[in-house]
């Protein structure tokens, strides 16, 4: 049903992750178990640098959704518009991604 | 009940954020609930910039508990052995923190 | 010489950047200055939460030098390749963008 | 002449990274010369990617001096004051450092 970029048969744009959703999913709820493995250590009373090496693992997983989503959105949401021949479109969803990547670099 | 520093009435160590656990535990849960957030959003198919700034946002959260956790165990762990005339503990300790502060910078 | 992205009046390709040269001249010679800066307050002694007050300083410049090469490259290798029906090139592109992101965010 | 943590044998406070201000001058100097590379490369137009990869190595050698000043902050500044039981001072000099921390992980 899902047809990886663009357009689906019924015409709906679609975004580029929606290919691999379940992949993310699946890294979403892995984040999910190690947050709320960091709040048991807290709960637990763990020592401070044990916690603060599971909360970078954490960042860290973070990271690669966030990358893998702006690989996603490169490849399909920007390349999809330059296809299409809409070069204002590719710019626009290009700047967004620049946004984004400097939010992401910046936190 | 909690002395907030170094021993309590048992004569048992504490870490520095357990005076405030609750503060942490509370920001962990908001956390969370931010991960449960992003992954619904993966699954209502969300626009992919709309989740990295989620993620982004995530990600400051998670570095604020790094941060505080850090200053907690040099403000507690590392002056409580100073205090206690114990150098090469404290000098342990500060390496411990350095360590966990080059995985934070790096992650 | 360059076979890159858009084509100058010789036929050859030029990057995204390179209109813009003087700009990230000007911004790698001040980051240059900021560099020596450094440099000299640790010739001075000065006080090491001042010199990294001014490493802070000098790692976001060199991060908004890097996040405006990364939008460069997106709207003109990137966009150029697409915009030649090239795809496998525009995706090959985006890869090497994909990349250095990760490398950015890691460090 | 400097007034901040060890005593030298006038009786003037040093900082920590003083013992070992040599290599830390070495490391500027080499940074130096990598920020002079990269403003080379914009000048010979070389590829935007292989331009932020040297941005990437650039950050992490900083990132490397600014974890180097934090720990030897920490060994010596900090420490220096807890030994002399001046307890609020060793405080006041790690809420520097964890403004300091701050600001790196969030640049």
């Amino acid at each position: 049903m899902n047809t990886d970029t663009a357009t689906d048969e019924t015409g709906a744009h679609q975004h580029g992750y929606i290919s691999d959703k379940d992949r993310y999913r699946n890294r979403m709820k892995r984040i999910e178990g190690q947050a709320r493995g960091i709040t048991k250590m807290i709960d637990d009373e763990k020592y401070c640098i044990d916690i603060l090496t599971q909360v970078s693992a954490l960042t860290r997983a973070l990271q690669g959704v966030a990358t893998g989503l702006l690989d996603d959105h490169l490849k399909h949401c920007v390349l999809d518009a330059a296809k299409q021949g809409d070069e204002d479109a590719a710019i626009a969803k290009i700047q967004e991604a620049t946004d984004a990547i400097n939010r992401l670099v910046r936190s």
